[in-house]
């Protein structure tokens, strides 16, 4: 690519690993021409995504099933709402990838104003490189929260079968610790292990990987507003012509409509991960407050996912919110526009500028920005102190018995 | 109708058929000509009204009359609650019949303009067709909940009879059980249960019926304001002539000031819907902690209730909030407005858009937009963790003993 | 006053009885010519609000003796809040009185403009009738709610002297009981009883005068708000000279000065009479919920001082507020102007107008508009069910025991 | 200086003070030459301050091997986040050090334009005596608090050693009260006193300083603003040439530039300094209504602490958010330019007022204006009514036992 990265090529890569969990079943995602990304039915991507949906439909119905013998419990219910949010995810996915060619098209349009020349020399934001370190730095703290947890898993059942002499093996308890709704049902095999092992996987990744991919979009777009920044700020107090402001905001117009489709379109997944996110930070730090077990796996699972979850929710909302920071960036630099350039141009830019707000916003229902953190913290601190009664009464910190 | 549908006549179906309810008393609701829509005295659908608000009266006393000998508990002060808003309700219905003319009128005319040539293109909305469809969808919907809560009643009252050996008759039960506060006053005949019913149904109608009126009155707006979305943005980035835009502005404030007339009639209506569906469902949400009986028709008529009432309040505000989000996509589309043809009067209107806010706004107390569902949801949310603590004291289902 | 009525005549009867509660003590308030109306030392009004505020502070050291002596408990420290609230009010309006002449003679001077030829057609809002009415009728309820609350130490002191056989007389019995603070120190007599109800009475009136006061400076500032509104829609849609624009929007901002000068001096007592309204619901609501006692008269004292409340700081929002609705009129009055009569000094005003808050703002921390009787409502329903735990612990409704 | 005073030298002294803690080790901070005053690696103040945080550093160690030992409570956990707010105030000062000759040099070529002609009559704010004097008042305070901890921790230290008759003498029973967790690793030793008694002040010192620097660099920031605004206001209702209206615009947006710079480089200590008022507030508050003891100086200790904090934090709003109330007195002004003088730039000037917000703002996760006192107020009462469960468990006050 001698003018520059587009976004399509940028996020390639990124989205051809998620395929392997199943998401965005879109075929020839790494391909060049843009032409080539598209949907399409029987092809062995959508056939792998669909056999995986299925097994994770199926895993549902276990967990469902035993959830209405033993009862909805505290517990239980939040297992029920993990299944239900990994599905809707895997869905929402699904539904992206029809539309996933229209929208890079429409994307990849818009930027070729921002590789053509004006424009070219300030590309210094490097696009894939930060896509790449964010997905890759989350992904992998992922990974190792996936791990910790199959640890702390292996080292309970273990706990259990040595506490309570049950006569099965080792790989055995496992099995019948991390899937009780299925033990009963399906007996034990070996064989059995890494294949639910990597249902499992596709039930864990589209949780982070769904705030992975706002980054993505939020870098995304941020590329393209600091270029037009970049742009203005070049130009700072110098005298310039009608033509170029004109220019500079359809520049900005059709940044916008590319922010609006894209906000329509990721809508449903930025809804759910913010709210997973919230309830997830929620329960677990009313879990905190309560008997967590002395043991140091299970202390070490529990606060390395709680942190983990905080700081990638502060993450996303600090890069998907860096689009209106660039915008607010913008609003400065039209304030140092000298008295002679001064057209009716530069005023409505600056009026609109002023006016609308451009940000992710979950359809409208709220915006990601800056202010974001505060009012989800308040909320999240808010909450924790209701259901400070409960912690006032189970406050004591007892090893857990097992059997 | 030849240049498209008017308002009242798309809405005079759905009214007729409240009015069977007694609610707004207006003669002449289905007539063409709309001079003849006119409240008057002495008509048999005022005094068909002004009766069934007796009976609501007489039995409200009869309700007030229980509750005062019986103490004032949670159970008899929401089932008050409901009486009066119910009466309120039919209250304001009334006084809306009065004013019912000289609105419609002012609809009309201004109805006119958008059925004339410019717009007559843009009438793709289907006014009438959305509005029988909103309103069959709610009203049958409540009509499933209205029998659920009866076969409710009917199964309860008969398990109370069969198990405490009470010796009545099986509709007697439900007599007994339904209108506990009649029972000692006026003796149990078997013509009594429809006309009770009856009553029944005029004091739940209007419950789900002002939801439906509010979300008729939304889509008769947002039709008139997505034709003038039309009409703009078929000129999108044109050079129009500034009388367009004068046009086109004129036409605006004659909507906003249709939206102010409505809003302030409608306005007792909205506070009033908004505040006992929300109460409502924070108090069924606050019961469904607790014990609610494991019989699956209770469990059903229950779930049913309440599931049904966070959708309609939902609906409600995703309708009537169409017109902000109209008036949205125009100031987008006049960002695109060239240059050439950006004139004071373009600026005007854009600026006026900018700063004025269009909404149902249940006169300035709140506005229902979009974002309404956010806040709803938290307050509703904080308030039932706020109660959580009587959640947590009673939280063990047991199946009901009846006597 | 042939051309209309100014705002120190109108309010002149009001202050004139307020001074005999000792407050606001200015010389000469009934006077006709403004400059005689003054703060001056060593006349008898500022000797009777001095001796007034005295006597305020001797009751308030025996309270505070003996809350120190009993202990502080929820009882006591809301005792202990109402004279620290009625010493300030007493103090605040001490120091509006200080101001108060060249108060109301920049008043008078903007109410000049108002006074002459074009507004004087426009004067129907009449403002004495309103402030006379709306304090009438608040001071009036006040007098039956102290009457009421008298009532109720009559016979509550009176059932304590019964039950418990106290040997004192009737009226010693209602001494010890509504000054229990005092009965130890100052012996009983029966001169003392007119004397410390003169003094309950300067203790109670402020309360409920503050609210009228912020009333009374509502009415008087909408009152001319009214007068430009009209004026304005007196030329509608009428092409108008600039001279009048420039003329309208110069009175536009005499009054907005007027507004800023009177919030700043008001400011105290808007904090406190809001604070305290606040919290006086709060708490009343709170105890309404506990044992309030099963006489009809303790009940019926109970419950008048809440709704009487409730009604009161909901009516000072409207009238307060109403200023505010004037200048939205005023905003929706200028998108009317034709286009032809689209100057700058037009744009101007608009832009102002939909830029700046006019409204009573206590100093900015918070502003008097229709929104905020909702975000009260919701404070107060929040802080109610926070301190629900309580109230299910203490729901049984006893008869109380005096001894 | 003959043109007024420069901010660089009207803070030295406050600066040069709390050098002596060990904060901002930046060499000639009295230097009369701005380009003297910078961060040197290798001067005996960075030597100092590493010295006086290595020993911080330490003492945290060994409070956090204590917690570990002893278990994590409420009140070990508070005394952890004390020192590790402690220890972040350091470091951010230390990294404003390495950026200060930067920020001063930015912030006086910003002065030059403020102490040349037009406004050098205007310099009538007192930039210096109001630093001295706020600064003065708060450190003086924060000394008597601290004082009244010691004597606190003597008298309280020497109770337990008399009450529980430990054989140790007065001093020791001191250093083992103040410092539990040394008392096992580090013998007692009569010079210990005094080093730890420093190393007690360094760490009590930043908490108070922090606040008292925010008020320094709003009370700077103020003074331009200020002499801003009287310029205006000396050409109140005349007409200007627009050539003043330009450069006045220009000097407002270099004051922008300056609030911009100074807001993100202390925003860290804005965040730690609200975050950390807060929550001592709360905490002190919960406290408030526990037990704290009986004794004089135990209650004296504890009282002064708690409303010193809120009068502090108050303070600090107040004046960082005069910025704020300084931009609302020029947007005032604007709005009587006359129209003759009504040109694009005094326009541009009034849009730019209206619509940009100029305060400090933690980076924008909040801005500091005169409404923030409400929202802290409602968030603060909000908090303690939540916990107001555990209030009413452990609301007897008892004397405290010390062994």
């Amino acid at each position: 690519m001698p003018q520059g990265e587009t976004f399509y090529r940028a996020v390639s890569q990124v989205l051809f690993i998620s395929q392997a969990y199943g998401l965005l079943p879109v075929s020839n995602i790494r391909a060049l021409d843009i032409e080539q990304i598209r949907f399409k039915w029987l092809t062995p991507r959508v056939f792998y995504s669909a056999i995986i949906f299925m097994l994770n439909l199926i895993e549902f119905g276990a967990v469902l099933n035993r959830v209405i013998s033993v009862g909805v419990t505290f517990h239980t219910s939040s297992s029920l709402a993990l299944y239900i949010v990994c599905m809707l995810e895997h869905l929402f996915f699904w539904k992206l990838a029809f539309n996933w060619h229209s929208i890079m098209r429409h994307w990849y349009r818009v930027e070729q104003l921002f590789l053509s020349v004006p424009y070219r020399f300030y590309d210094e934001y490097n696009m894939k490189r930060r896509i790449n370190i964010v997905v890759g730095l989350i992904m992998s703290s992922a990974l190792v929260e996936h791990c910790l947890l199959l640890a702390n898993s292996c080292h309970l059942s273990n706990l259990e079968r040595t506490q309570c002499n049950i006569n099965v093996s080792y790989l055995e308890s496992i099995y019948k610790w991390e899937r009780p709704h299925l033990y009963n049902i399906l007996p034990y095999h070996i064989w059995l292990l890494p294949l639910l092992e990597w249902v499992n996987e596709t039930i864990a990744y589209p949780r982070s990987f769904t705030d992975c991919f706002i980054m993505c979009i939020g870098i995304g777009l941020a590329a393209r507003f600091h270029q037009l920044h970049r742009r203005i700020a070049a130009v700072h107090r110098k005298v310039m012509p009608a033509i170029f402001w004109t220019e500079v905001r359809h520049h900005y117009l059709a940044l916008k409509r590319l922010v609006r489709l894209l906000d329509a379109a990721v809508a449903p997944l930025v809804l759910l991960a913010f709210g997973n996110n919230m309830s997830f930070i929620c329960f677990q730090l009313f879990n905190s407050f309560k008997n967590i077990g002395v043991d140091l796996i299970v202390m070490l699972a529990f606060w390395y996912s709680l942190i983990f979850a905080i700081i990638r929710t502060a993450l996303t909302i600090f890069v998907a919110s860096s689009i209106n920071d660039f915008e607010r960036k913008i609003i400065t630099a039209l304030r140092d526009v000298p008295a002679k350039a001064w057209t009716t141009e530069v005023q409505r830019f600056s009026e609109q500028l002023g006016n609308d707000m451009t940000a992710i916003s979950g359809n409208g229902f709220f915006y990601v920005t800056r202010q974001l953190v505060l009012s989800m913290a308040t909320t999240i601190i808010t909450y924790e102190l209701m259901i400070s009664d409960v912690i006032n009464q189970a406050a004591i910190r007892q090893r857990t018995v097992y059997c």
